[in-house]
């Protein structure tokens, strides 16, 4: 494809960025240096929280899965993601989870970037586990167990050794040929990679212990026996009502941990919780407001659904490293006019045949 | 733009209608009959309405203007609409509505077709005040008052002229420039156009007054003195809270439809009365559960803001016809996948220098 990073008409134009090409993009950026830039702009965007339009996603359920829309802006830029969530899609060689959103100028409306986000949503989830475990779990943490090596689970893996120094994951997944999927993955990470024959055994004696099963249901991947002292929990996978990974009382536990409680009381893994259930905005974490681990021995959870703020920090990267590399491509999903007030006028702009012209008007 | 209407993967392809490619289609189609054929699309969709998973769309407001998204679905399929409103951007070269949108699969959510809409936008909003007004406008109805003669102006005189058989329209604007665009564009239409010095004058013995304004304000384009029995107002500009074209009292003068009462009473020209004023859904009027029309004599009022059905019916026309017509290109939004567990997978997928590898790993 052209790769043109000005257009004739900059302002109606629109940089679209496909899977192949962020797949490019993060080739030449390296995807550690991915991984950190999108967890910096994360973090950038978490202190500054409250400048925020905020809502929580626009969600359309079916029998298979969820669509759901995922929008949120500042002063100055507008962002949306398109997300699905379809467990059996791997059944018919689609993935679970695909996505793609917009960029778009507040002042105008006008769609600045339209960008694929299957593969950056995996980096931005990732991304926002490492924040959120760099405030949460121990400092000393260098073992994580995953349970749930599917789509995203590289990402997590690399992002925890990259952003906190995890040297050893433990696997565990209800599908073996999952698990040796992601272990011939980090063959060559560095990372010391451990199969486990159960979620017990994968728990066991784990700093960081991070969910991530896809199953639309209420499961109890992860017991209150389980839990250890000290531990911190990463549970990404229970996203929509109905779908949870931890046994309710895991929350009793320790302290738990959210991005945005309107949509994780929904959402979360709290859901299973009364309304009154007392959790900590991440991002008071984060700008020192509350704190966050208060001891060695405190269990922290992390009941991630990931929020829109997310993926507008990662649109932002994706465009910043898209126009930095002259990766994408321009297109025309918004008519260039002559006049603006003259929409019609397209119809008859260029010259086309006499019968074309008759048959317009 | 190569023009391929099977993708080697079905599946994960999206069919990317741009806005030259939907100039294209409705040119070699015909306005008229892309009108026409919204118009079907709408009435069919509206009389299955309890089918569809419905929602009051999600807007963003700023100073300049409004962003929103229209999400929409029945059990096989799913559409949004992006869409913003901003009066001051023809200052700058730019459209005040610029639009687009996405069908998607529901059992997969895989999307299927991204689409401008921005000319189509403008195509469904005259079809669907076409087909409210073949609800509720007198059958003799003729003459047509087009009070703001902007980029939808056009579509609005055409699609009433095609569909109802409105044979003269008299137009006003404070911009005497946009009415000669419009005079200018109706040239060939076969309409006799009458250019008014006021709305008072354009609306004097018209059958039907349509109100297609963008100011951003509270306005009184239509007071109630100017309404004379037997008139069909459809009032389209209205659309966001602060934004109304009828003094209050008009929509005391007849019976007021509406799409979606729950968007309509926060955006139409009815958030100017109490929360019970009482309205008529038009999709009751189209299935035959209340009347339209009663009498000659009664004033009818088209409270009109848009809903996201109308898009629904829009992007499955242009769907058909860029599939009929061979009209549109494949774009991979959504990464195809060896391996749907396999996400990482695509970052070592192709062939690439070892450098470029190892800085992934």
């Amino acid at each position: 494809m052209p790769t043109q990073t000005t257009a004739p008409h900059a302002h109606a134009s629109t940089l679209y960025l496909s899977a192949p090409e962020a797949v490019e993009l993060v080739r030449r950026k390296g995807l550690a240096a991915c991984l950190g830039g999108i967890a910096d702009c994360i973090t950038e965007d978490f202190l500054r929280w409250e400048q925020f339009d905020k809502s929580a996603r626009v969600a359309s359920y079916s029998r298979d899965g969820a669509i759901e829309l995922m929008p949120i802006a500042d002063d100055a830029t507008y962002t949306f993601k398109y997300v699905n969530g379809h467990p059996r899609n791997t059944q018919l060689g689609l993935s679970t989870v695909m996505a793609f959103g917009v960029l778009a100028d507040v002042a105008t409306g006008a769609p600045q970037l339209l960008s694929e986000l299957t593969l950056t949503t995996a980096m931005r989830t990732a991304a926002m586990s490492a924040v959120a475990a760099k405030a949460l779990a121990r400092p000393d943490s260098r073992v994580m167990a995953i349970i749930g090596n599917g789509a995203q689970s590289e990402f997590q893996a690399l992002a925890f050794q990259h952003l906190l120094g995890i040297t050893e994951v433990r696997l565990y997944d209800t599908d073996p040929a999952a698990t040796a999927k992601l272990q011939a993955n980090l063959h060559t990470s560095g990372l010391v990679v451990t199969v486990c024959a159960s979620t017990a055994e994968a728990v066991r004696g784990a700093d960081i212990v991070t969910t991530i099963t896809a199953d639309k249901a209420r499961a109890t991947i992860i017991t209150a026996e389980m839990v250890e002292p000290g531990m911190h929990i990463n549970a990404v996978g229970g996203d929509c009502p109905g779908k949870t990974e931890l046994q309710a009382e895991v929350l009793t536990r320790g302290r738990v941990f959210v991005e945005y409680p309107p949509q994780t009381r929904i959402e979360g893994e709290i859901q299973q919780m009364p309304a009154d259930f007392v959790v900590t905005e991440l991002w008071q974490v984060l700008v020192g407001r509350q704190p966050g681990r208060r001891s060695d021995a405190e269990v922290t959870v992390f009941d991630s659904v990931g929020f829109a703020l997310e993926d507008f920090s990662a649109l932002r990267f994706m465009r910043a490293a898209a126009l930095e590399l002259g990766v994408g491509e321009r297109i025309q999903l918004i008519p260039e006019l002559a006049d603006p007030k003259d929409l019609f006028g397209t119809l008859r702009q260029t010259t086309a045949p006499a019968m074309r012209l008759q048959a317009v008007a």
